[in-house]
């Protein structure tokens, strides 16, 4: 852990420092997770490759889809698929040996070294919720979001300890127009944060411009050679891929950029209703869309995404924190690991209308099987209601404390000399208390996780004090936050140059609201 | 899963049929879980064998008080151990080779035989809230708990599916004198469900009612040869058996009737501020008083507990759903698995005054990791509040809701033909849905677990259905069941001696408030 807030008064010369001084905020940001627990292995072997053969088989026999994209079906001709017009065939083996040539681990880069993010292996890096058209606001209100509940939410993940990512699109900031807001978006998480994020993948032209930007924050030569973003390519299921998340991935892929490659699947709408077929078909999949970015760019960094619910037969609802989409989870994270690639899944999901227990029981169940399932990017880790429709601001508050258990468990359990407490035992005997015992008073401030939302007093303290429920707490904390937020500090010139880029590209364009 | 509506029409005769096909509620109540998942493994071989190693000595070196019980000393003594005053040390191994003898696995027989459970190996048998002396009722006031308030929640844990036993103190009936309300309290179990129960621990006398109401309802033979009732043992942690809970024991023990023996442990309190040092105390303990059970009586059916929760340092206050409480779960799983006992742990946990998302996170969090930490019994696995001072009947019904998670996630990934669903990927192909399809079709009823509470409508029908939040829904669900509620039917002969044997009994002694 560091202190933004140190680094910040040491950059941002005399006055600042004064600033800084007088207000004595710190901004305290955890490193993402390096898990020293096991993974959870849901499926044994004979399961995982009666999976395995299947997805080979789909790939194969039913093959994927290409839309509007020549120059892909090219590509697979070139690399020996059976190409079909738009569909693609993938002979038994191909995607998977294509699949090799990406990296099983890399670095994202934060334009604050201190927040740079490791992807793969036993990383667990906690980004925001993604891409609601709405948002609740700090007064309970349901509206359509705006840019400034974008700056509020980019401010709120950078003064969140567990957070180790700004994010993308954590609201659409429906006041811009549709064309346009990508602009305003990349610039919010470079300029409000200094945690690693997102670009956008909404127009080919748009990931160029995210591209760009980086290229003016980072250095054009940092960028050809680092990974400064991680964006979500969306696969259109079932196995198929459209041109616009494509003509993203590739100007992505090409610039050495990441991409999570990540079905969005309803399972028994847009997947079988069963785990296994699901498993099959996600998996399927996912080996196609990153064999295709090592078509692109061999070695490319990609990640292997499954976003997995469960349908409600009776409304048609997606449901969230449920038991289908918990294995599903579990069994990818497995099937991740066995191609090397890191694996996105899990978040703060739930469907519930509202910040309140449905919302907690669904979200804490989803972000443990995040945990315990391997996820090395885990978006959508707080902030999420409503089945992702809504971006919630208190709730992106009471997700974020929540992390901090992820983390604590993350830990594993030590049992060096110190953390045996034979002494402490010893010290205090039968019938003892080990309140002022020497091993108490010497690891008590670390021992346990403590979460700096969650009431912790004595009931008669808590009525004193008004009762308060979690939203409340919630509010208090959220608006404390947003109070005490400074912006970290920027190179002036780096700073006009975003701004002249937005702006110029902003003129260069009509308005579009479609 | 059965239907005890059915079978209640089927003994009721004709006046109790016609009720019932009138009224026709639908009681339905799953089987205990049987995992087909694997148990979650957070210490290593190395971390085990040390945290064993400091148990054994720990017992030897320090020793433990078995106090007020000079019966007890002399059993430890002719069994080879070191007693020295109220002091037993025993010999490095001596505890764990009584422990050799406790079976590790039973039935505790339901007076209904299909509400039998198994407790051990791979199940897990899911028991309501034990305990508090308070309850919050449907209107959201907290109070001293009545017996009213406790044949609530009796009833409501007799109409919950997922709940496979009926408990114990589900909460303090305070209006009742504290030497007579167990009477009332087994009374209660026996006759307003059919599911298994505990006996009271709180005096010897008061286990041997237990075990004498019993042979009303089983029949003398029967509990002499069958486990009917098991009961709960809380050690004085640190190291600490008094004669009261030993009493209990050492009655159950001896009529073969089950005993979970468990310490109750605030870490940094009455154990180590470490997860390896809280670990070794509760094996040493749990090691000593499950030896003990063996000297009473060998083969007596006992269950390893551990109740654990970590310490706020700042106000004092015991905290719930916290990382560290995880790792010990975890850890003892494995060291009772190592035994081949059964294992007792997890539950409905949180600190939070409010049947709100505080509760939710924080039970969601105890709940998950009471399945994958192999958990045989869990006890409080609804209805917890407030650091176990509350019985909560709003969060009971969510909570048991919510134990459906447990059920569908222990059922394991199938992987037979009709769950590999090729033939629905091969039909539906790319770019079209399975909504439709012959393979949804035959599996949608049962594929989704599905929530009978939390709310899965689109906001607009939600909104109009007058937006009701968890805890109102939660409220409507718990009158419906109480007013759906039907007693299930007992040989009036039974029902006449129960009472006459509570008359009895009460008439014996004066009332005793303390």
């Amino acid at each position: 852990m560091t202190e933004a807030g140190t680094r910040r008064r040491g950059r941002g010369g005399g006055g600042a420092a004064r600033r800084a001084e007088r207000t004595s905020v710190r901004i305290e940001a955890a490193r993402f997770i390096e898990r020293n627990i096991p993974n959870f292995e849901i499926l044994n072997e004979e399961a995982l490759q009666i999976i395995e053969t299947n997805a080979e088989t789909v790939l194969e026999e039913i093959g994927v889809n290409f839309v509007e994209n020549p120059e892909a079906l090219e590509r697979w001709r070139a690399a020996g698929a059976d190409v079909q017009g738009e569909r693609v065939h993938i002979p038994r083996g191909l995607a998977r040996e294509l699949c090799s040539t990406a990296p099983g681990r890399f670095t994202q880069h934060a334009r604050n070294p201190e927040r740079n993010v490791e992807i793969g292996g036993n990383s667990l890096v906690l980004a925001p919720v993604y891409g609601p058209p709405f948002v609740r606001d700090l007064d309970g209100n349901r509206r359509y979001a705006t840019l400034s509940d974008f700056h509020d939410l980019v401010k709120l993940g950078y003064m969140s300890k567990w957070l180790h990512h700004s994010g993308g699109t954590v609201c659409e900031p429906t006041d811009v127009a549709v064309n346009k807001r990508h602009l305003d978006m990349i610039q919010a998480h470079m300029t409000l944060s200094d945690k690693p994020f997102m670009g956008s993948v909404t127009e080919p032209s748009r990931a160029q411009d995210s591209v760009d930007m980086c290229e003016i924050l980072f250095g054009k030569d940092f960028v050809q050679q680092n990974t400064v973003m991680t964006s979500l390519i969306n696969i259109n299921s079932p196995l198929t891929f459209d041109a616009t998340m494509m003509g993203a991935l590739e100007v992505y892929a090409a610039n050495n950029q990441a991409c999570i490659v990540s079905p969005f699947i309803v399972g028994g709408a847009m997947a079988p209703v069963s785990v296994a077929g699901t498993l099959t078909q996600v998996l399927a999949e996912g080996l196609a869309g990153i064999a295709y970015s090592q078509l692109v760019r061999k070695g490319a960094p990609v990640i292997m995404g499954a976003f997995v619910t469960s349908i409600d037969m009776n409304s048609g609802a997606p449901t969230f924190g449920t038991p289908e989409a918990s294995q599903i989870t579990y069994g990818m994270g497995q099937l991740a690991r066995r191609l090397g690639l890191p694996y996105r899944s899990a978040g703060s999901f739930c469907g519930s209308k509202l910040p309140d227990a449905q919302a907690a029981y669904e979200t804490a169940n989803s972000l443990n099987v995040g945990l315990m399932s391997g996820v090395n990017f885990m978006l959508h880790a707080c902030g999420w209601l409503e089945g992702g429709l809504v971006s919630d601001i208190r709730k992106f508050v009471m997700d974020a404390d929540q992390l901090g258990v992820l983390h604590g468990l993350a830990k594993g359990v030590a049992v060096d000399e110190d953390a045996q407490a034979m002494d402490a035992i010893r010290e205090v005997g039968p019938g003892g208390h080990y309140l002022g015992c020497a091993h108490t008073q010497a690891n008590f401030k670390t021992a346990f996780w403590r979460s700096q939302l969650l009431d912790y007093k004595p009931f008669e303290t808590w009525a004193e004090e008004g009762a308060r429920d979690t939203l409340t707490l919630a509010t208090e904390r959220a608006r404390k936050l947003l109070n005490d937020y400074q912006q970290p500090a920027m190179d002036p010139a780096v700073s006009e140059a975003l701004d002249a880029f937005v702006a110029e590209r902003k003129a260069s364009m009509p308005d579009s609201f479609s």
